[in-house]
């Protein structure tokens, strides 16, 4: 496992983002930030698309985190809503893959699982491992920014998949080695 | 109408993307290029967003396009069809978004019925008709980035539309006045 590194976790949806950054230090982890965005309020669908661009690729350019963590359903309702949503991970996306950080997703069970042990966790309950892994102020307000910060705190539980990945190029192989990753 | 713009067309599936930028002066216009992104052989679903967010940001800072048309289908077979095609269309329209251009989307339907006058015309209508309006190469080859071209001239048809929108803060109204609009 590398020794220290960044990771962002976004979880991109199209009422609300929310986001968290861990700083990881061997085996120690150290909430940076986190934090929503509120896209409810846009009523127009490609301005939700551009904020959630925007701020991803601000929070980048902030905090240069060295790997982006998804939080990425792959079922829904129907095919409305997943086109949506589609947008939605893929303008976040767009932003890692602009600066060419390594991407990473896992589905909401994967997450929870991660976690807590249990895959049908509540929202309070992930949240309530998160806080005794690293430490945030548990107000209400911030109970959805838990999403972004769970997928960071998965992506550390899973050890340093850069080392087995090498990049985009050797994805297929570690695919066939990693049956779980969604991507 | 604004006397002068180019429009950059882009159709993004997950197995080709076809673009095609053209000029327009006054009633007037012209073919710059057109092309395809072959994305069938990367067998990695990030590697080949990573290519559309290129290649329209590529494209963008190359021939500086006042305009984004968009085809977008709007229904699939499946939720899960309908993700990855949504991530390939967020991940061109972040490329169009964080460049600041106004994007228009048009279903497939909309854009052969202004194209061909009807709605249900075949690829090689569609391109038949292109090609009476803008000299291209009807190699069979170029079939596939006819849709991007396509998406372009069906913009290019619709008129200036940006002298009604005047950004992103009143699309809510211009959706209301052009209901046929899909963002």
């Amino acid at each position: 496992m590398s020794s220290e590194r960044i990771i962002l976790g976004i979880d991109p949806g199209t009422t609300i983002m929310g986001y968290g950054l861990i700083h990881q230090q061997g085996n120690k982890i150290q909430l940076i930030t986190m934090g929503i965005l509120k896209l409810g309020k846009y009523n127009d669908h490609a301005l939700k698309l551009k904020k959630i661009f925007e701020r991803t690729l601000g929070l980048i350019e902030e905090y240069h985190p060295d790997e982006l963590a998804i939080e990425a359903p792959f079922y829904g309702k129907n095919v409305q809503s997943m086109l949506k949503l589609g947008r939605a991970q893929g303008v976040a996306m767009a932003a890692g893959l602009f600066k060419e950080l390594p991407i990473f997703e896992y589905s909401p069970k994967k997450i929870k699982q991660s976690i807590t042990g249990n895959g049908n966790a509540s929202k309070e309950q992930v949240a309530g491992m998160l806080a005794n892994l690293v430490q945030f102020d548990k107000e209400p307000a911030f109970l959805d920014a838990t999403d972004g910060l769970a997928a960071a705190v998965c992506h550390y539980f899973q050890g340093d998949l850069t080392q087995t990945k090498k990049g985009y190029s050797s994805w297929k192989n570690f695919l066939k080695d990693n049956p779980d990753r969604k991507l």
